[in-house]
């Protein structure tokens, strides 16, 4: 129990693969909405990935105001100077809900890395807030993170290129668009170079919310996982960058919406396990 | 010794994934040439797959002379009637090697189908006649053949569109441009849908020679195994058409050039083992 004791102090987390809907079927935004707990939340949406914050400020203030938000808060984030702003860091603390949108998880890096803003989504998740972000703002939320490798065949030395992200979830590599851009070879090189790494591919309109060590698949696509733990041998030590990496025994599953996986285990969780594992918890807490 | 021998009765078949190269480097057609064992082969290449079979003959008697064909042989198939006609028939029984272009798949099977020229095809290789096929030409050679599905997610019940092959090698489907066209999730339907046939992605310019039981990985680029004989349960029956699979521990495997795979065992063989077993084979038949 003290390892759930621990979890609880953490609040929810949602990586979310790109594309979700935001009209008034949106599964994953309401799921996040809900996560909060509270019937009509402030969410603050952080857009210093885009390069189009406006459009996408606007497209989630709709759908989070659509979906209950008291408030929507424009957490219009720039640059490095914008990331020490009192108004920003205010607006931080204020959210019940803080939202990471899409467009270059680099960009996200390089200007929150380090600063106030990061801090300040830190303590609240700390305090129980939620955290949730599609395509770039899910990429940034493991320890290490994916931001380019070959659209063709990542399956070679040196070809997925990989830096430090926010941190928000340990022991996994998140990778987004998994599907529709074909980056099963991108988690598989990752999971090549070090088998310690959970690769975490989010489809489109897929989510997954990280409830301690037990991660819940979201929405109407599909969230692929990619367990290298068992691999045999392989070549990758003898190459040169840009040679084709052999690998053995990469074990892939596909989870889908009401699905689960314990990240302690390594286990897929069907439908009843994951309701009465819901079940105990609760139990447990209340 | 008996399987072996039963498999010496059919020369050898080669798949490769498309865009092979044809240029002096070409590592797979200069393979598919030495195969034949002859210095200089007659191979007939069958353009029928394409819609420019002109222009898709020229690039392959280009290549196969520069590898030192003797001749090349315009087998230009482009309807059932021509698939009867003797001066086609009769090409294909001169060929050292029979190479089937890409293209689409269904034009292949639709027009050579129940043909005089497929049951000259099938007693070229019972002659020890060495079969290639590239794309399309690759694709038609398992008995089960894939033939359409999204190209974003095709982990959907009946989103992969399938139907019956030439049955070159039996219990494995094959599909191709698999790496570059992200057609993992194909591979994972239909492992889904029946868990006993070996899904073998060709990316491009990567090809695998079907030796017996041994597949032996070609080529600068990937092949992607797909063995789904472990996976756990599956939501698949309980879906409508176009609803998001679920399927649990389903095994990749990547191979390159020198690498191997045991279809009996389901087993990787690293470049010592793929030595040791030819080298255990030409003593066999020395």
């Amino acid at each position: 129990m003290n390892m759930n004791a621990k979890v609880k102090m953490q609040g929810p987390l949602v990586a979310i693969g790109g594309a979700e809907d935001k009209a008034s079927e949106a599964q994953i935004l309401r799921h996040v909405v809900s996560l909060s707990g509270k019937e009509a939340p402030i969410v603050g949406v952080i857009t210093t990935a885009s390069s189009i914050p406006e459009d996408v400020y606007a497209a989630y203030e709709d759908a989070f105001r659509l979906f209950g938000a008291d408030e929507v808060l424009d957490v219009r984030i720039r640059d490095r100077k914008d990331a020490e702003a009192d108004e920003f860091v205010a607006m931080i603390r204020r959210s019940d809900i803080v939202f990471l949108s899409g467009g270059d998880q680099m960009r996200l890096t390089n200007v929150l890395g380090a600063s106030a803003a990061l801090d300040a989504i830190r303590e609240r998740r700390a305090s129980g807030a939620v955290i949730a972000g599609t395509s770039a703002g899910a990429a940034c939320q493991s320890r290490t993170m994916v931001y380019g490798g070959s659209p063709d065949d990542s399956l070679r030395k040196g070809a997925v290129k990989m830096t430090a992200g926010f941190g928000f979830v340990e022991d996994v590599i998140i990778d987004t668009h998994f599907l529709e851009r074909g980056r099963f070879s991108r988690l598989m090189e990752v999971g090549t170079t070090n088998p310690e790494y959970l690769g975490v591919g989010l489809g489109e309109n897929a989510g997954v919310h990280f409830d301690g060590n037990i991660m819940r698949a979201l929405g109407p696509g599909h969230v692929i996982l990619v367990d290298s733990s068992d691999i045999g041998g392989s070549n990758v030590f003898e190459l040169h960058d840009g040679e084709p990496v052999a690998v053995s025994n990469v074990k892939m599953h596909a989870l889908v919406n009401g699905y689960g996986f314990d990240m302690g285990t390594r286990r897929v969780l069907g439908p009843d396990e994951l309701e009465a594992l819901a079940l105990e918890h609760s139990i447990a807490y209340s």
